[in-house]
């Protein structure tokens, strides 16, 4: 058993150094949605690694490059983070309360862009490898990093990245990119996220908008067939007609319905947060509404679009609409499978004039709460943090942990900085320092009882 | 019987004055949306109807003053002109090939804002009546203008002044503010507008936007509510679903079917125009794709907006939907019994979430065809223009002209300066020089057989 109280004392008086290191990281832009300072972050996370005796590659995709490091440790046993250098764009300028490339630290808290999503994750990592090394000598394990630059804008090469480098990313267990604390500041564990398929339907039914008097009774609306089209995907009590859509779902266990229980109730929260009447099919709180949030499918439009919007009235006929619609899935779906078989129901509905235009997709994925890697991390969360731990079997959202876990065959946990008021993607975007510190005791126990796994 | 040959003579060289007065009309901006030039235009019409003997009077309105002009004639019949000095908005101010508020000549053309819509009609009939009077001696009836400043932005105080002011507005027949030439440069004669309820309906779920992955399967969404309110508005073979949408239409009569078959067939032009495919409920011309064009009710969404817009996903659960609806309206149908059943329909659907904004409406209107002032009129452009007359029993579009027909119970033809090729509410708007000189010559034989009706 290793000397924590050491390690704690070490990430205790080195924070100064990490917050300098970590203004460092901030004070380089990285918007990947922008296309801003891209390369220098990537080689600014490398040279961070390559410091500190990692070997580093700076490996290239048909997106933005994934810095790749790897080190040795005294066990056989291999431990793999995953985190992103890239952010947000800072906009709107106006609404931070200081300049966002530059970290402020105000009334215990730290601001920038990028302090908690993700460059005080790279940073608490790194201050936990830190105090491991310094106070036992070496790491515990084989360390790895993928650190890629595209997160904020979909991951959309980490797949083939994982793919193609499977061998060389070989794990027995990863640390996902976030982690942190409940609104009770107690340490949250999340294993599972739920997957997405995005599209947008557009048609077009005429070259040009016409006069409203002149095509109202002769012309096609475009409007109106997305209405109907959109109609056909779900009826009012919430159910998906598209045909085969729930095949193969698989319900939540009783170890789910357990760990749901357990969850503290936040349905008053929702509805004040919200201004909520209620919630749909008469669901009021409880464990029901808690499995009807994150183990069933859904269908959203998350906008749609189409001629006059101004104020007032404009009496025109459009030639085109469109619709934002994305689907949440659950274990047993896949994005690809609900494409086609939504493209298969609009043509057998008569819409075959409604284009699907696929945006992007994510498959479910979860890792076993009675994992033994779990159960570390879950463990060495208590020690840290010195309270009970918040299983969240499943969230509602959305990202690539199936990459690794479909591939890798790895456990996901999460651990860090992260807290319910770190205004991610908005301005004013920060961590507490206290989290910061906790974050990383947390961490460096994760690395230290990875010889135990 | 007057002579003609004098008057048009009169017309013809006393062109450049009329084109002068009609320059000044041009250069004073009166916007109506954007309340610019208004009080300012209203002076300087009444200033050219006093220059010419009339009593004048500019009347207080909720909105913009109307003038209102009386001039005594040697018979007993009352001949009402209604037009408008406002006009559109010029913007954008970079397509105009010359300045909007300068009329300009160019290639055998008039270019302004409101040349065509509605000050060249003003001009038009103050040229033939100054062409009747310096011929004749004096005028053959008694002459009353309305000429109010909100037609732009939907007469939305015409009706309670017509109302208000019936006995003053008395007269035998109507004119109305514009009329003019077919592709073909036919002569056309317009007997009817369908009237319009136009609404926008509109939804809000909860007080601020919500991650879809939050809220998918647990949040009322509103975009979702609009779909399947919009839904039962209308089925796909376009029948309207609200109960007694249709009760009461009184179907065109067999004059009407001998006018409509005798129109140019407009379907090929329509098909080119806008890039259709075909027409709905499988017309494909003739005489029954023009009686479902004017004679048949619809439902159009003139418009919608939700959530997520832009570029690529955004994975968001809309608080707010909206959407423009307009329905136009035929012989027999009321805007605001029309507006009543909607929100009656809407309620029994299950949807008092969805509230209804009444943006306004007009009642149908129209005139006899075999009424003797037509049949006046029609002669009067015969001899004008030397062509036979398209006489369109209906239009699509809507306009007050029920305003007149309902509270003064006159006949209300068509007789202007207006072309197709005008782009009236766009920029470059235009009338043909030449046909400014036979909508007046057409104008003073409406005038002088007056004494005849």
């Amino acid at each position: 058993m290793a000397d924590f109280s050491a390690i704690d004392k070490y990430i205790d008086t080195h924070l100064e150094d990490s917050i300098a290191e970590l203004a460092r990281l901030c004070a380089q832009p990285s918007v990947s949605a922008q296309g801003l300072g891209i390369t220098e972050c990537a080689e600014l996370v490398a040279s961070l690694l390559r410091r500190r005796g990692f070997t580093v590659e700076v490996i290239a995709t048909h997106g933005n490059p994934v810095v790749y490091a790897e080190a040795e440790g005294a066990s056989d046993k291999t431990l793999l983070f995953y985190n992103h250098y890239d952010v947000q764009p800072p906009e709107p300028l106006e609404l931070w309360d200081s300049p966002p490339w530059q970290l402020t630290r105000r009334d215990g808290k730290l601001y920038a862009r990028g302090v908690g999503d993700d460059k005080g994750h790279i940073e608490c990592r790194l201050s936990a490898l830190d105090a491991v090394k310094a106070v036992t000598g070496s790491y515990p394990c084989r360390i790895k990093f993928v650190i890629e630059g595209e997160e904020e804008t979909s991951s959309v090469n980490l797949e083939s990245f994982v793919v193609n480098h499977a061998e060389k990313l070989k794990a027995d267990a990863c640390v996902w990119e976030f982690g942190g604390v409940s609104h009770e500041g107690k340490p949250e564990q999340y294993l599972g996220l739920r997957g997405i398929c995005y599209v947008e339907l557009s048609v077009q039914t005429a070259s040009q908008d016409a006069h409203s008097g002149l095509g109202g009774s002769i012309f096609a609306n475009a409007a109106w067939r997305l209405v109907w089209a959109l109609n056909t995907l779900k009826d009012q009590s919430e159910h998906i007609r598209i045909p085969g859509f729930y095949d193969g779902i698989k319900p939540p266990s009783a170890r789910d319905m357990e760990l749901l229980a357990a969850l503290p109730d936040d349905s008053e929260d929702h509805k004040r947060r919200y201004g909520l009447k209620g919630f749909l099919k008469g669901l009021t709180g409880g464990v029901e509404l808690r499995r009807e949030t994150v183990f069933v499918p859904t269908c959203t439009i998350c906008g749609f679009t189409s001629g006059y919007q101004g104020p007032g009235s404009k009496t025109v006929l459009p030639a085109r609409a469109s619709a934002k619609v994305d689907f949440r899935l659950v274990p047993g779906q896949d994005p690809l499978d609900i494409l086609a078989k939504l493209r298969q129901h609009l043509e057998a509905e008569g819409f075959s004039d409604v284009e699907v235009n696929y945006l992007g997709g994510e498959r479910p994925g979860r890792t076993d709460p009675d994992d033994p890697f779990v159960k570390l991390t879950i463990e060495a969360a208590r020690e840290a943090y010195g309270s009970e731990v918040v299983i969240v079997p499943m969230v509602g959202g959305s990202g690539p942990n199936h990459v690794f876990l479909d591939t890798l065959k790895v456990p996901i946990v999460s651990a860090g900085v992260g807290y319910p008021g770190g205004q991610a993607h908005a301005p004013n975007e920060n961590i507490v320092i206290d989290n910061f510190l906790t974050g990383t005791k947390h961490t460096a126990r994760i690395i230290e009882k990875m010889k135990e796994l």
